[in-house]
């Protein structure tokens, strides 16, 4: 079984993407044979300075080897290390139905808030199609705003296999349990976009002082307070350990403790958690030829298994 | 100077093709670098049948070099054997605005003749301007109806040499003159649409039976005609000596001579023209390896040009 997962390369991660996206497609390379790559083709519709798509790459595949994405397990490459994914992208093109693309909400979301209007946001689905198809992916995680993508795919794909015959294999969306709540420091979903986010590999002081200034109601230390209603525990719940958090929601209740010592306790359960990936992504900020090799050996399995597809696909449609 | 020209590989090349497209393309082979391709990836979006598209290239690349194509001076390859073309074609969507694709005819125009509405053929132009901006091409001979593509491939080349600095090389149409008009066999324009065609290599007897069936009016044989009027006399300058047109222009005015004598000309004065070409195509089909290797070194050529404008471009957007 093979699961198919493209990541962002869109700056720092913060504590949203670890428990949304990155914790769980780690932990799926446990369960079947994962190619993740990081999708900086479709990148490109969005990031316009080459030195920062650079960085957004490197940055991203030291994030996810430092927590756990273990390359003798998956297949870890870049997008554009594999070329092919576009060729099949155009051969794509040709069976699917403009009406397919038009109704898909990604385009008209993303330019109503402000993306520049190109034909590469809006052919997005089908370079999406590509990279799921060329590897034939079995399972694909998505979050739910991600199932229509995967709904064109398959449309794709079969309108694909009806024209040249059975030659793709029809990939099945693995929609992602939401089981973490991640709350920003405002209390909203923790999004780049509500500048609300707090960073996994932050620098101590800064995230010290914006756990510090979360905003909290008035209630007097010596009062109860309600753990259900906090986004101090809520976060807390993340990364501490179940006796600790019990603590906490017991001192909640009781009162006697005020916020401020809450917020210590998260800022050291949170440092703590990610102490060993921290230490991790040093090492590997300091050996970038490793984290280079270890892309390269991504792309070149990769791009073996493509280049089997596309054998195929180009048969299928008469152009080999 | 790199001249580029696509060529369409969609069934029996007629005379309208002959004198409208090959014959100029094949004389400025001479006048510069000469890219010409086999267009098979954009033939997609029309030829649904693998067998037919491989016939298709088969056939056009046969003819083309019959007709005077000369490998020695004009690299002569398939569209899908530098598949970095696609890759171009994507990274070049990413700054081509929709409206720019939206505003072209090609689109409306093929779906409102019933052509499928698909991806493939709205994205036509973002492929065919990559197919030109891949070889730095400088001169792209083009008819009227393409003249709309070119402008595209020049904004959307000018598009991306704006966000990533000077990459791309901006091509000059050169507006293909139109100077032998190519009636049909109905008096329309000779177009396959039309089904009025007469082929270059057609079957000798079925092309007599055509050219015999051409209608004309009821002059009587000993009355005088009007050659300015006449498609026989059309279609016979395109294939006649300078002598023998004045003799049919005269036996015209002067009366006598019947339209099923006229039709007997042409027909021999066509059968002439073509017949070196034919003969020179006889030999090609007898030996198809020959024709694979020419494809096959002329991709080998592109590839590494193609090669070289690609390391720049992955450069400058920054995925390389």
């Amino acid at each position: 079984m093979r699961i198919l997962s493209g990541i962002q390369p869109s700056g720092r991660l913060h504590v949203g993407n670890y428990f949304g996206m990155m914790d769980p497609a780690i932990r799926l390379q446990d369960d079947g044979e994962a190619f993740y790559f990081i999708a900086d083709y479709h990148s490109l519709t969005t990031v316009h300075s080459p030195q920062e798509l650079r960085e957004n790459v490197r940055n991203v595949a030291v994030d996810f080897l430092a927590c756990g994405l273990d390359p003798a397990k998956a297949t870890f490459f870049r997008q554009s290390d594999v070329p092919e994914v576009a060729e099949l992208s155009w051969l794509l093109s040709t069976v699917t139905p403009m009406g397919l693309l038009e109704r898909c909400h990604s385009y008209k979301d993303k330019t109503a808030r402000g993306h520049e209007a190109t034909h590469g946001l809006f052919a997005y689905p089908v370079l999406m199609a590509a990279d799921i198809l060329i590897y034939d992916s079995h399972i694909v995680p998505v979050g739910e705003d991600q199932k229509q993508h995967l709904e064109v795919t398959r449309d794709i794909a079969l309108k694909f296999n009806n024209r040249f015959g059975d030659t793709l294999v029809i990939p099945k969306p693995k929609i992602r349990e939401v089981n973490a709540k991640v709350p920003g420091l405002d209390g909203q979903k923790m999004s780049k976009s509500y500048n609300n986010t707090l960073e996994i590999f932050g620098d101590e002081k800064a995230t010290r002082k914006k756990i510090m200034s979360i905003i909290t109601d008035s209630t007097p230390v010596e009062e109860p307070k309600d753990p259900s209603a906090s986004i101090i525990v809520d976060l807390y719940r993340l990364v501490a350990s179940k006796e600790q958090v019990t603590t906490m929601e017991n001192d909640f209740k009781n009162g006697g403790v005020g916020y401020g010592d809450f917020k210590k306790r998260l800022f050291s359960a949170y440092w703590e958690f990610f102490m060993p990936m921290r230490e991790r992504r040093e090492e590997l900020l300091a050996d970038p030829e490793h984290v280079d090799e270890i892309l390269k050996q991504g792309a070149l399995k990769a791009r073996e298994t493509a280049a089997k597809t596309m054998e195929r696909v180009r048969k299928a449609c008469g152009i080999q």
